[in-house]
Order: C-alpha cells, then sequence, then structure tokens
C-alpha cells in the first residue's frame, strides 16, 4: 500500500540530487576539480559542528544550524549557483532563488514544506543569530579551500583582497576568533600572491 | 594570534576535504556518473531531516543521527569506499576503517575527538535507535539511486534481488513503513529488469 507523505519526501528527495550537479566556483583543496553545492553544503554542516565554541555568543541551535546549511543552496538546482563576485548575477539572484524554493518544497508534504521554506529564509535575511553563523560559515569555508588551492578560482576570476575583506566582515561578525582567523588568511593569501593586494 | 584549537579544527576539516574524492558505486539519480561519499553524506542527512516521522519509535536524538551521518564515511578517506556486496572487502573493512578513524580523529582537540570517535563507534556498533536509524537511510538510500538510474549499479556488479533484500532487513527493523517501501522497490526493480530475480 502507498503512503501519500512517503512518496512525497521519495519525490523530493530524488529531486534534489541534483544538488551534486550544481558547480560552485571554488575548488577542491587540493585544485583537482571544481567543487559542487552538495558536497560544500556537507562540509559546511561538519564546521558548524566542530566551530560552534568560538561563536561571541554560543547560545545558538546547532540543529537548525546544521537544517539550514544542508538546505540553503537548494535553490540553485534551478537557479544555478551565483558567483559571490558577479554584481549582475545578485541583481536578480533572490528572485530566481525564491522560484526555485516554491517549486522544490511544494513537493513536500505542507508542514515540512512551510518548515524548509521558513529556514531558507531565515538564511536569507540573516537576523537570526543561527542565520548569520550559518552565513558566516558560507564565507569561511571558500577562503579556506581557495587558500588550500593557492587562490586558484580568486586568481582565474581577478579577485583582490578588498572584495574579500568586504565578504569576511560576515564571519567576524559572529566571531572575534573567527574574524581574526580568515583577516589572517586573507594577509597570507595576500603574501603569497593567491590573492591580489587592495583593488 | 594563533589559536591552537581552531589551527586543529580547520586542520581537520581540510582533512576531510579529501571525502569529496571518495567514488561510491551508486551512480547519481540520472545515472550520469558515479557518486562521492562527502555528497553521499549530505543526501543522507537530509534524508534524517524529512524521514523520521516514520519510525516505529520516533524518540531519537535527530542531532546525533545528523553528527552521525556526516561522519560515518570519513574513514573512507584512507580506507576507500567498500562495495557493500565484496565479502572479501569486508573482512578487513573495519581494522582498515579504525586506523583511518583514529589518524583523522586524532587531529582535533581532545574531546571532539572523542566525540567523533565515539559516535562513529556508536553507528559501527550499530545498536542504539540513533545508529539504527542512520544505518537504515545509509541502506535506503543507494536502493533509491539505483532504482532512479534503472539498476546501473546493480547491473555492472550482477546483484541479485536476495542479496538486496538481505540488506534491506535493517530498514524494516526500525519502520515498517520504510521496510515496506524498500520491499516494494526491491520487486518493482525486479519486475523492470533492473535486477536479477533471486540469485
Amino acid at each position: 500500500m502507498k503512503d501519500a507523505r512517503l512518496e512525497q519526501q521519495i519525490r523530493f528527495l530524488l529531486e534534489i540530487d541534483q544538488l551534486k550537479q550544481v558547480e560552485r566556483r571554488s575548488y577542491l583543496a587540493d585544485g583537482s576539480r571544481r567543487e559542487n553545492s552538495a558536497e560544500h553544503s556537507w562540509h559546511l554542516a561538519m564546521m558548524a559542528v566542530l566551530l560552534c565554541e568560538h561563536l561571541d555568543d554560543p547560545g545558538i541551535d546547532l540543529l537548525r544550524v546544521m537544517k539550514m546549511l544542508l538546505i540553503h543552496d537548494l535553490v540553485e538546482i534551478d537557479a544555478g549557483d551565483t558567483y559571490a563576485y558577479d554584481p549582475q548575477g545578485q541583481e536578480d539572484k533572490y528572485d530566481r532563488e525564491l522560484a526555485c524554493a516554491n517549486r522544490l518544497f511544494r513537493l513536500l508534504p505542507e508542514e515540512q514544506r512551510d518548515e524548509l521554506m521558513a529556514l531558507w529564509q531565515e538564511f536569507e535575511e540573516g537576523i537570526s543569530p543561527e542565520a548569520k553563523y550559518a552565513a558566516a560559515l558560507d564565507r569561511l569555508q571558500p577562503m579556506l579551500l581557495n587558500y588550500a588551492a593557492q587562490g586558484r578560482s580568486w586568481r582565474e576570476h581577478g579577485i583582490h583582497s578588498r572584495q574579500v575583506l568586504a565578504r569576511q566582515e560576515a564571519i567576524a561578525e559572529v566571531s572575534q576568533k573567527l574574524g581574526d582567523y580568515s583577516r589572517g588568511l586573507i594577509q597570507d593569501a595576500v603574501a603569497k600572491g593567491y590573492l591580489k593586494a587592495q583593488g
């Protein structure tokens, strides 16, 4: 006998398999290939578990952060990954992503659709401590990969340290320690020629 | 100023980036390429969130399940993915994986090392409700992908329905509903020629 809720959930779970085919700009740490958004989401959830002690205000709901990170990029399935340093792509990013969120989450039973939509919107609004922590990790992770891959993606796109420093502010906002660390990483990246100075 | 704990954590987070390069036997749902263990882990964590209502005994700690699923395959970084239907590979699997767990988790600060090692061992032992749910999802997910990809991986390895049914028992053990669903999927797969009957 078919269970309607389970059928909807399985349909959704197969649909989101496509996140594994959304290519990001960042390369893996060893520079061998570009990262995809599904493995990126896994990496962020691992970071959320291990780095939460460094938050200035550690009173967060880690489970909510993890759910948020697992779903935050699902909207790229239709909208594609919009490069952080592409001002034109950023313009209509929200509209494209909202259309995808509506399509995907509607596959689910009603209260799960509402939960995931609310989590995604919380992430996009970036106001709650959980959303801010998730956003900070989403900025820190590509920096770590870019640095490990000797700035390959930064160099390919002619990125300057000022652009990376501007994105880094979201990290310092939730954690002085992670903020200091990421600023140091950017300085190091400039010193090693992975990233252009100023700009 | 360098923070020793943070340096250890970042070192670990970059080391586990390699999970993105561990190739599994399953193909993506559209059959286009093999899945890797990092995106597989992401997919399982998503399943854990959405399917927990179907557990016969729903009193589980979802956060622990999710952590367990995110880390359960890290040991493949050194040990490789051992195919579920490879009896020879299964023989020394635990020893190879334990050596990797020791190497990887020792990169972390002591209490995080202990937490992750305990979670991995809990998963391996498969006794707690959380470990059983995690194991059930780890069996269900490749079935869903294999079915969606018209049995490509099953056919490549000459797998019979009896072998898949035997692995499916871990699903029925935690959830009658998921057990019924996966048995139905196997019957359908045989009917459609994705999977050999009996064997």
